[in-house]
Parts: structure tokens; C-alpha cells; sequence
């Protein structure tokens, strides 16, 4: 197994206005290859410093990431301490110039001088090419050891590092190929019991994982040996295997999921959200196009808006209280008819940290879903923190909305 | 000024299972005294690898702060290898360890011999107190360099690294005293030139400087020597012209200090959001109590929600378009009329990447308010990602309902 480090460069790092998620990203990739990560160096952009750790690094690791340090201004110092480092010579690419130039008028914006040191590249290095900014990024071997430099803009960094060195550089030299499920609805022992007997069967050509969160389970399948049986087909067979708790493949969200869903059959979605409190529609309209199948929602979180906004009854809230299977099952019904959408929910809970009663605790949660004149209530009881207990209840919510239509 | 490091453990950090967050808090914290966190360290817990980094650290910082490491298990390794590094003993508090029993006990969880390495110490060491979980924090200084130990859960390492580093050891060593003027709504030039001036009055005994954000700008006053004219009332001087954007103080936020205002003057609210779909409810009912003066809101997604539910004239969408000042007039108009409530506010925008015009732009937003029922409709353009357009959207609206009452 290879050894990894990265080498994160930038001051806005150490005085906390940006947080790393860079090196984490990284880490979280790798992971996912034969490539373990020993070690995180953050430091600021002066050039001895990252001289030295690039000096150390060297000796110590076969892969080495450094992010960050490949700007147009002063600070940025990365392909100057390498250079040094690797005693080669810094060259004018006079193609890639012309090519930035013309991206700036593109833009309509200013190019100036200072943009000429990105048109500098290292004697001997491989470019990595950048789609989206103006840096691009650097591949160095020596020794059988590889230096990569890429910039520390998140968007730019992933793509590079998706399309460079995972898609391209990993699969070639490390032979390695990796899929991942997401999961939702199931917790990891359950969905272990549901797939031993596969895992068991298919462990001598591939490596299982499973990694948990609050809003699901991911489960990972590693390939090392790219020869054998295709992994395409052995993940597809476990996707089934884990229907219907499945909902996607590697950076598909639940919500992206169900959007794609409404569009391709044409439905269209309205919410009546209490506890939640406008999250589940937020997150369906943080997906670009929702506006083609969400028709809106009533936050009803006083239970006046239930009364006069959703037509709920006053007299099953004042008999049952507003967190109930029968006010869920109102208020679904009510916002299906006031919108006349094809699906509808309705949220109704506790998320505290105060309002709970010994027969109604903090945590407790009804959801209701309709879909092709069918109500299902479903109760649950999240037990957590405010932000989590809105977090998991969204997560159900957009979940039985997708499993109610993949049915 | 003093050279720190920090010296982040775990192997869920170089595995991108948890992103390390903590590092970021810390360098933030520093940023604010006179202490320059020069490098951040992330490493696995391994014994030989956290002793090197101890070792190498303490050659060239004069702080360093170590989390994570500290937990009951064989992964645990923090202590030993300070006290192998420093080559002090480890030695067994009884009394810690029975106060240990005794939290297992009223928890009701199970205490297991493994706990006992919780209550051991560092001979010489001073410790630093968890208020929140089991682990102690420990303070070392040797050769007038000092080293913390802290857990690696955020929770627990931000009140003990507050209370024991920042509000005792860095006031006492390094007599420094911050105050933080959170503002929105206003660019950092702009904000500069109102108060330029008073920089220039107090700046022999304070420095200043601005944080821009896309949310706002936060601006820090540092007094490095606390025998001078009181923080107190030169922050709060800074506070009064820095008015009206001012709307807090570090650890505020935009939606906490409207809810405070709310729940103060006993003001009910209501929204009815188009474009920011959810965000802005969300947003306060992120605030734990929200239920006693957010009534709900309609998310009017589509034009027909806009019709039925909220009331707006048809004639006008056709005439106006759904994202023009009058819709935005109408739809407060008509959620405060819906609801009844105190105050309300609505929005109507293009959040993009599609759907814009030549006339009517992609960030383009309107944002109406009544109050006390005078209605004002501002017009803006957030020419940013989706997300982002979201997020200004729902800051600004949020911001002009706490204008408007503080008025």
C-alpha cells in the first residue's frame, strides 16, 4: 500500500476564515483506493516552510498532494519551492499564455502581468489540466515518488483531482476500481444481516465497507484486481440486494435523487412541514430545476396557521395535539388538496430541546405521506439534538416520498 | 508574538470520515490574541508518529496544542507519548478515578477497567477540566513552552480550550482582550470609511481590523494591553456607529438575535417565500423557542400556490411576472393578512443557473416587509451561485425585519 500525505498551503487555513475540507476530501477519496494517508501538513505561504516540508515529505511518503500556492499573486509560492526542491527549471509556456489571455477576455476581465506566473510550468512535470479557473495543476515523478500540485479553490482542486488522479492516475497505477450505495432508512447492522451471505461470497475479489452517519449508511465495494469479474455488475447486483434502502451511487444526495424521480414521471410535490420547518422544502430547492415539480409548501408551525392556513380541525388538535398521526394525516390530506399536487407530505414532531411530555418525548415525529390516493402515517422517535432531529426527520420525509414512487 | 502549532489525532481525520474542524476553531481563536498558529498537524494515533511530532514541535513553537487522544482506548495514546517525550511519570489520581465511578453510575452506562487510563496524569502537569465528558485536559510547560492536551469531540475541546486557554491562560500570559462587532449589509469599504476616523483615535492602543464574509462583515477590535481605557466601552462606542448594520457580537447570529428581538417584544412572524424555498423559515426555526413567534409561512413555489394560496392577482402575475416588486408587495400583504401576524416578510427572485432574462437577470430579488403596516419592497441583485443567492436572499430579508423593529 502506498503512503500518502497532503500538504496544504495557505494562511487563511491556519487563521481559520477557511476551513480544510480540501485535505478531508482527499483522505475521504484515497480511503476509497489503496493509498493510506499518514499525515495532514497545513502551513502558511512562505517559502521556506513549504520548502522544508516538501524536502521532508520526500523522504518519507510515496504520494505527496500539496493544495493551495498556485495563484497569480506574491503569495503564491508552490511551483517556486519546487523547483527549488527538485532542482529543475522553471519554463514560460508561451501556448498556455496565449490560452489565459484570451480566457481573461473572455470574462471581460483584466489580464495583467502578475497572470504571467501561471503560465509557468516545471521542466520535466505533466500538466493537470483545470476546466474551470486559471491555475493549472502539476504532476511530478522522481524516484518513483509523485508530487502533485493543485490549487486550493474546492471546486477546481476536486475536478482536477477526480479526473487526474483517481479516474486516471490511481486506476492506471494502483489497478484499483470502487464503488459506493447510499443508503438511507436502515441501520448497518441490519443491512449487514441483509448481504452477509454476498459478502462473504465475493470477499476473496472484493474489499466491503460500510461507513454510518445520522442520515445513513454508505456501503463501499473495492475492486483490487480490475482483471477480474466486473465491478459494474457485482455492484448493481448488491444495489438490488440492498433495495429498497438504496437510493443512489456516489455523490448523488436523497434530494437530488427524488427530484430526478418527479421530473422523469412528471409529478409534482407540495409540503405541510411543522417540526421541520421549512428544511424539507429548503433542501428540495437547493436542487437547480425544482421549481418543475415542487409546487410549495405551508410551514404551519403556530397551530392557527394549521387551523385557518390547512384547514386542520380544531378539534383533533385540541384532542389528539398538534403532534399526532391524526393532525400528520390532516394536515397531508389539506395541503394534497389546497396545491392538487401528485405527492404530498406533512411533517409533525418534538425536536426540542424543551416541549416534550412523558407520553410525547422530545425526538417524537409523525410523517405522513399521500400518493396515488393513499395516506401512510409513520412514527418515529429520532432521539438527538434540534439541528439533528430536523436533519433525520427531512431524511424520512424525502425518503418515503422516493419510496412511494420507486414502488 | 508568540509560535504555536496545533497537533490534531485520529485516524477518522486522514480518512475523511470527520473533518477537522477543530484545528480551524483554534487558529480563529488564536487569530483574535497575539499568537500566530504557524502549522497544523494531522497524524493517525500511533504511538512513534505522535511522539516525533511532540518532539519536532516542541523544538520550534512555543504552544502547542495537541486534541484528540485522550479516550479510554487502546488507540488513546496522547498521555503516554507525552509522557514518554517529556520523560515524566504517569501516575493514577484515585480521586479522579472515583469521581469517574461515580459520573458512569448517575449515566447509568457501564464502567469498564479500561477507564481507569482516564485518571491518569501527567506528574507536574496542571489540569484542565471537562465539564462535559470524561476526558481531562492537561497543561505542561517545560522550558517556557507550554503544551495542551485536549479531547478531539468539538464540543468538549471548544469549552475547555474557552475556559482554560483563552479566558485564563492567554488573558493571564499574554494580557490581550477582543470584542467582536458582527454587521450585514453593508461592504467593507463602506464600513471602513464610517468609521475611519475612530480608528485613527484608538489605534495607539487597539487594533482593528475587518473579517469579510458573503453573509456580512465582522469587525475586530484587539487591545493588547488591559491597563488602557476599557475594551468595554470602546466596543461598544465602535457598536453605536457601527449602526444600523451592526446587528451582534461574536457567537450571535442573524436569526438568533431577530428571534431574541421577537420573542422580547412578544412580535409574532410570517413569511411567504418564493425563491429562497424554505431557507428563511428554516433559518429561524433553527432557533430552539421559535414556536412562540413564528406563526409559518407559505414556500409559493410555483405561480399557482402564489393564486390560490396567498391570494395574488392573477392580472398581476401576467402583467408583472412572478419576480417583480408588486408580487413581492402582495405576497406580504397577503401572508400578514393570512396570519395575522406582527410582522411579515416575503420573497421573489431568480436564484438560477436558468431562468433569467435579459431584463430580469439571474440574482435578481425582491424582498418586501411589512411592519406596523408600512410595507417596503427593496430591489437586489446577487449575482452569485444558486446557493449563495439563496443564502444573501435570506440574510437580507432576515436583516431588514431586524431594522425594522429596531427602528
Amino acid at each position: 500500500m502506498k503512503k500518502a500525505c497532503v500538504l496544504s498551503i495557505g494562511d487563511e487555513l491556519l487563521q481559520g476564515l477557511t476551513i480544510n475540507t480540501n485535505s478531508s476530501w482527499i483522505g475521504k477519496k484515497l480511503n476509497n483506493y489503496n493509498v493510506h494517508l499518514e499525515k495532514i501538513i497545513t502551513i502558511e505561504d512562505k517559502l521556506e516552510l513549504v520548502k522544508y516540508e516538501i524536502t521532508e515529505s520526500l523522504k518519507k511518503f510515496d504520494l505527496i498532494f500539496i493544495t493551495g500556492g498556485l495563484g497569480p499573486t506574491l503569495d503564491d509560492i508552490t511551483l517556486g519551492a519546487l523547483s527549488s526542491c527538485l532542482n529543475k527549471d522553471l519554463k514560460f509556456d508561451p501556448v498556455y499564455y496565449d490560452e489565459l489571455k484570451n480566457k481573461f477576455k473572455i470574462r471581460k476581465m483584466k489580464f495583467s502581468d502578475s497572470n504571467r506566473s501561471q503560465a509557468m510550468v516545471i521542466d520535466g512535470a505533466k500538466i493537470i489540466p483545470n476546466k474551470i479557473g486559471t491555475a493549472r495543476g502539476i504532476h511530478i515523478e522522481k524516484n518513483s515518488k509523485h508530487l502533485f500540485a493543485l490549487p486550493g479553490v474546492p471546486i477546481e482542486m476536486k475536478m482536477m483531482f477526480k479526473n487526474y488522479i483517481l479516474d486516471k492516475f490511481l486506476i492506471e497505477e494502483i489497478n484499483t476500481s470502487l464503488a459506493i450505495i447510499r443508503t438511507t432508512g436502515i441501520t448497518e447492522t441490519i443491512l449487514y444481516d441483509r448481504i452477509s451471505d454476498f459478502i462473504d461470497k465475493f470477499s476473496d475479489r472484493y474489499t466491503f465497507s460500510f461507513l454510518p452517519s445520522f442520515k445513513g449508511v454508505d456501503f463501499k465495494i473495492r475492486q483490487d484486481d480490475k482483471c477480474q469479474l466486473g465491478l459494474k455488475s457485482v455492484s448493481h447486483s448488491f444495489y438490488n440486494w440492498l433495495s429498497p434502502y438504496a437510493y443512489g451511487w456516489e455523490g448523488d444526495t436523497l434530494e437530488s435523487v427524488l427530484a430526478n424521480q418527479l421530473l422523469q414521471r412528471k409529478i409534482t410535490l407540495s409540503i405541510a412541514e411543522s417540526c421541520s420547518g421549512g428544511l424539507i422544502s429548503k433542501r428540495l430547492t437547493d436542487v437547480a430545476g425544482s421549481s418543475s415539480f415542487f409546487l410549495g409548501s405551508i410551514v404551519a408551525y403556530s397551530n392557527e396557521i394549521k387551523i385557518n392556513q390547512l384547514g386542520v380541525s380544531k378539534k383533533t388538535l385540541e384532542q389528539e395535539g398538534a403532534v399526532s398521526e391524526a393532525i400528520a394525516k390532516e394536515m397531508v390530506i389539506s395541503i394534497q388538496k389546497l396545491t392538487n399536487s401528485d405527492i404530498a407530505i406533512s411533517t409533525t414532531g418534538i425536536s426540542g430541546p424543551s416541549g416534550g411530555t412523558k407520553s410525547k418525548p422530545v425526538g417524537l415525529v409523525y410523517i405522513a405521506l399521500f400518493y396515488k390516493n393513499n395516506i401512510t402515517v409513520k412514527e418515529f422517535n429520532f432521539s438527538s439534538t434540534r439541528a439533528k432531529h430536523r436533519e433525520i426527520t427531512s431524511q424520512a420525509a424525502l425518503n418515503m416520498a422516493r419510496r412511494a414512487i420507486s414502488d
